[in-house]
């Protein structure tokens, strides 16, 4: 998929591609935030900018001013119906040495691409041999230290599956590669923590503090006769899971329900026809 | 530290800086090398290259061909008496997502630095509170999901010290944030191995090849209450530690001997003069 527009900042310049220096490309010194564009306006913009102030402050990396980061996405999707922006903040240009620059001049860039094909068939999940490390220091936050992910997601294609299912390094499921988790048992939606590993992904967020969702710790027997299965995030909202091995779920009313409830607050993630 | 002069590399096709869209950026999703450049050479070029080639393959990211890459170094290092080269070698470009492009070209930069100022003052050492998380999967290879080192080497910093020593998130010593670890222990040089977490250094490796030093899993306690201590890389040879905490290490003559030893094979790593 090629981005529509794009351009990078190093503090309020505006350039062309980035430094070679750049930490971001040199260590994943950087967080990155991936954001559903719907009539010129990002609906779940105050999670996001949340996530991404976690991140940077996390990391040690200055945050550029809030209001100049709206001034420049907004210039960006003006007049875009729909589509996906990803902001990256890194902490700029370094030279050798993982020792953070003092001076260090925080550089961002921001790409519009097309939204991708959201359909309401049911996903297949591969079980990713890939596990996520145990590292607290960085679970939560959108960084970009992703070679977990790409690994994970590597796997999933060569399965022939949508996407890949994720456990930690001591076997209890965390979530898939690029979406958070949504496991419907004795008629609870759940979703595993993130406190040791994974992203808290925006829309999961949402729908925790909606009282939707609640957190609790899944081993994969738990994921596997779950009543139903979907996977969430802030570009596709809630797609449901059809397959995972040999588990199958047919359409539950649950996870109607719930994507109705989405669709209630938020518009742009009605559930398409299906066949869509 | 600034460089002295750097080039980027897609496929065959020399160029300045990388896309927004670099993988590398976007996921810190490739591999890198840092190595001594002495008289115009690069002496330990071989282990160098074995590493490079098992982190591409590891994560599934194409080589390019090492005679081409050797005569970019050639041309880079052509002159230069003393130096670092860094060699960094990401997926390229890709749109959003984790999956890794059917069809990416791989990117890769060189830059040439300054040699840094080696002194043979003892290091002080801090002990990190941030830990290294247990991933085998990227464990012994060089890739660039550097987070983890950022954060310990700031704490280093914050604490006045010249290098972090880590530990995997079970409690066992593993290294420095860029360095290994020598733990001179009942008359034996010990490191601890790098199958977990970790980098496989290339003068570790050497100095295991040559039977000098032997892998050993430690405690803390081990180290602490060893009698010597040092750190090894590629670019600044065998440094030895004369502080971690309250705990102090006066010169011991295993490490002048150890130090001996490597400068016999490779006379760049030569122990500078007291106070030099």
């Amino acid at each position: 998929m090629n981005a529509m527009a794009s351009a990078a900042f190093v503090g309020l310049a505006r350039m062309d591609g980035v430094s070679v220096a750049n930490r971001g490309l040199a260590y994943g010194d950087g967080v990155f935030e991936t954001m559903r564009v719907h009539d010129g306006e990002l609906p779940l913009w105050p999670g996001h900018l949340a996530r991404l102030r976690e991140g940077a402050q996390r990391l040690g990396i200055g945050l550029p001013d809030p209001a100049f980061i709206e001034a420049c996405i907004d210039e960006m999707i003006d007049g875009a119906d729909a589509g996906v922006i990803k902001l990256l903040l890194t902490r700029g240009d370094g030279g050798r040495g993982y020792a953070p620059p003092v001076d260090a001049q925080p550089a961002w860039t921001l790409a519009l691409y097309p939204l991708p094909p959201i359909t309401s068939g049911g996903l297949c999940l591969h079980a990713c041999d890939t596990r996520l490390a145990i590292q607290p220091a960085l679970a939560g936050i959108k960084h970009c230290n992703r070679l977990e992910q790409v690994l994970a997601r590597a796997e999933a294609e060569r399965a022939g599956c949508d996407e890949g299912l994720m456990r930690d390094s001591e076997g209890r499921v965390v979530c898939a590669t690029a979406a958070n988790l949504l496991v419907h048992r004795n008629g609870r939606w759940l979703t595993p923590p993130v406190a040791r590993c994974g992203v808290a992904g925006v829309l999961r967020g949402w729908l925790l503090a909606q009282g939707l969702v609640e957190e609790a710790e899944l081993a994969p027997g738990e994921v596997e006769d779950a009543a139903a299965l979907a996977l969430c995030n802030a570009v596709r909202g809630i797609l449901p899971v059809s397959l995972l091995g040999a588990r199958k779920w047919a359409a539950h009313p649950a996870l109607t329900e719930l994507q109705a409830r989405l669709a209630m607050a938020y518009p742009m993630f009605s559930n398409p026809a299906v066949g869509a």
